[in-house]
């Protein structure tokens, strides 16, 4: 990080942000449910599996399970696994890997005892207090990805903030993929729909990085988001996307919808069986396709409403779900995907309380990478300006938390016990003077202004305050440096591929 | 609960509370510190104890402690204690304890494993949204008991939600004991400051129950919050306040209060080492009044905001020593007591994220009984109607989480992913139509509705839906039976206790 942007930071929240840093755990996640029942769930995917099979609509997909060895059925588009071939293929799936940025300084460790936050990806709008709800731009998402760059406590870009509704559908992602590689240094994720949408990041990530597409094999930049279609479908441009970032040495990241009562059975632990039978599906295919190749295993088992049939987040028993599939993880061995999510509309006391919810969930579970993290909205349909900075914050809180205390002759402090004596105060004692300004959690939007003086500044609730602190850290940004050659290839590839897709169709 | 408080309940929050029911911890609590830290932290408390001591203020305390074996200096108020003394007195603490109700359905066990949740206890004020920060009336503390006492998730009323200004602040105590005691059949704290408030307490609470104040000795009703002077000073009325009611058989929880940078060292590990010293200097004195006498392990330390010297709640330290508090009270074998906290002023997304910052510090911390657990905002000065229905639905979800789901044949559900096959739905099918109404958690204030309809509804906010509640819960509060000649009885005692009060005054 330069020193300028380092001032802005501090400039923009009050405060010096937390640096770039992965949080390590030191504590070990919970286990809601004993071995046993993991290892009935585990056998129920088996079971699912061997039995039941998944359908898989890509030609291609099929004819690479079958040379794996599964049982694909002539003529339909059912296919079997049994249980050594599931054994086998996900024994080759490593435990954790290195994931690429083009700052050098912003590489993430994936999986063994590392987490890394990425900013929400995939809603339909963007809302702020200024607008409100809306269908978005593409300058509105490039000022969200300058948000997000500035953060240092989002590790990687999740993959798009929302649509840019004034560009055509058809290029829109070579757009976004220009937007992720310039404005921003850090990591991010590319779209998996599809085998061209997925070589265009690739060539775009590797164009900025000065690579080949072939150099990229070894050089893992990428998690993508592979959703199965709950239950147990893998359809064409999910199945062709996984497979080419599975050729070209990328992470799948194999995540079910599994919304128990609706895509999956009512009761969380079958809701889970079936996310585990369509998670080892999905590594096992990447692995055929490259063995070794990186995955990890992601986890949105969520409950619907059952009054309305629509979606539920946050809730205690999404918070169960994130447990238990990090400790189905870690049976199977390879990293964990979960999320922070909240149903609330507004960036209320709910959209706080559902998204603490998620996040103890998903840290305590264990999981290495947290998706969505900051600025999930609504069920996820919207990405709001002023819940990014919120969950900043929470963010921030959580990776101080998972620093325990050093417990040394120094911080237990004897002697300041000692000097100040009985009834007497620590404010003014050089034990105290010589620590004050690091010891504790800065915040960047709580205000601990007593209430008086509260009233007096204005009675700033926190989505306010963090509406102020976006346009801030907005016009603090400074783009990080690009090579002018990178940036002429980026926009000539960028044209080049735009005439190919308006071509096809014209 | 009868079936018309029942009903009620249902009315009041368009849905069906949970039963009156205490979680039981089912995960192990997350050691934040190793079992080394830990050591290294209660030696240091032991050292604190022997070489620097207590300043207590109580001559009848200093007695105690001098005939319990402590080292008390002639002419002096300071109290010095050897380890082994340390250890055999503490040695007669018990782990747990029943702690009785007007109502023996909320008869409650503390310790060993349960948790319950308490009320907000304390503030100066009261607010909501209709008249913003007040000094509050004794009607008004009669309407938040009445809340408090329909809220199923609230095992125990926390002793006083906030002072009632129209009231003689010399007989204050007593209206309020009258109201607890009539308006509540649900556990009550009382206050503990000098003897004769606290025997107040107990004679209201033995007419209530037909006993006299001598039954009350084998008869535990209550949990009294005895805070020290920190750093390491016991002032009179706290001192005679706790020897009260260990002399009749009640509770002390012991709490100082270890603000980090202000009553206790900068470094969270000397602020825990004062904090254990100090506990176990309470917990001592009970078992010298009272050997084996009920007691608990308050842990309340918390950091300052070193700009402005303001107590910060909800920060990740908090929530650090919130949990090692649990390591520590367990080290010792006596239920562990911590609180549910907040700075913010207002009930927006800071108070939501701070209160489950102390609320998950609390539950992994293994507390058996969370104080101000639903009710405080503003760092404890206020009362919020709003936040009490807010924390209400945090605790509910909480206590869901608590329930592991069940894992077997039925709930793993392999018939049912059968029956519905590859790319179906399981909305219609009969295993989910045989669970849909109870298989999840259904909340009392969260709104899921889709953005469309929620904007069609009135954009309702949680602190809005939740001022609603709060009303409709008011209206239909019914009071618990109670026998008359008890009535009669409580306002004889009421009436002549206040011109004892009066009267020395006069």
């Amino acid at each position: 990080m330069t020193r300028r942007r380092e001032r802005a930071s501090r400039s923009a929240s009050g405060n010096m942000q937390r640096p770039f840093r992965q949080p390590v755990y030191r504590y070990p996640p919970i286990a809601v449910i004993s071995e046993d029942s993991l290892q009935a769930i585990h056998a129920t995917a088996l079971t699912i599996l061997e039995e039941i099979g998944m359908k898989v609509l890509s030609d291609r997909a099929r004819a690479l399970y079958a040379a794996g060895g599964a049982d694909v059925e002539a003529g339909s588009d059912r296919v079997r696994f049994g249980r050594d071939m599931l054994r086998n293929w996900l024994a080759q799936a490593p435990s954790g890997f290195t994931l690429h940025a083009r700052d050098p300084g912003k590489t993430l460790q994936v999986g063994d005892g590392h987490v890394l936050f990425a900013s929400v990806g995939g809603p339909a709008y963007v809302c702020d207090l200024d607008g409100g709800r809306r269908q978005g731009s593409y300058a509105e998402q490039c000022d969200f990805l300058k948000v997000v760059q500035s953060l240092n406590i989002l590790h990687q870009e999740g993959g798009g903030p929302f649509e840019a509704l004034d560009l055509d559908a058809r290029t829109r992602h070579l757009d976004l993929y220009y937007a992720q590689a310039t404005l921003l240094d850090k990591n991010w994720q590319p779209q998996g729909l599809g085998s061209a949408v997925a070589l265009d990041a690739i060539d775009v990530a590797a164009i900025s990085l000065g690579r080949t597409r072939d150099d990229m094999r070894d050089h893992c930049v990428f998690t993508t988001i592979i959703n199965t279609n709950s239950p147990l479908q893998l359809d064409v441009p999910m199945a062709e996307g996984l497979i080419t970032m599975a050729e070209h040495g990328q992470c799948n990241v194999i995540t079910p919808f599994t919304l128990a009562g609706a895509m999956s059975p009512v009761t969380l632990p079958g809701a889970l069986a079936q996310q585990h039978a369509e998670a080892m599906a999905g590594i096992v295919l990447a692995q055929i396709v490259s063995p070794g190749a990186p995955v990890m295993y992601g986890g949105f088992t969520s409950n619907v409403d059952m009054k309305s049939g629509a979606p539920a987040f946050g809730t205690p028993e999404y918070t169960q779900a994130a447990q238990i599939s990090g400790q189905l993880a870690r049976l199977l061995g390879v990293p964990f995907r979960s999320s922070n999510v909240t149903a609330a509309n507004d960036v209320d006391a709910q959209a706080a309380y559902e998204s603490m919810m998620s996040l103890w969930g998903a840290i305590t579970g264990g999981a290495n990478l947290i998706l969505h993290a900051a600025g999930w909205l609504n069920g996820g349909l919207t990405a709001s300006c002023e819940k990014l900075i919120i969950d900043a914050e929470m963010l921030q809180m959580m990776a101080a938390w998972c620093e325990p205390p050093r417990v040394t002759p120094e911080t237990l402090a004897l002697d300041a016990v000692r000097d100040v004596g009985p009834a007497g105060h620590f404010f003014g004692t050089p034990h105290t003077l010589a620590r004050y300004e690091t010891a504790f959690y800065q915040p960047m939007v709580s205000n601990w202004d007593n209430y008086d003086t509260w009233l007096e500044r204005g009675r700033e609730t926190a989505p306010v305050k963090a509406n102020r602190i976006w346009k801030q850290i907005l016009s603090n940004y400074e783009k990080p440096p690009l090579d002018p050659a990178v940036d002429e290839a980026l926009n000539e590839f960028v044209a080049r591929r735009k005439r190919c897709y308006l071509g096809e169709r014209v």
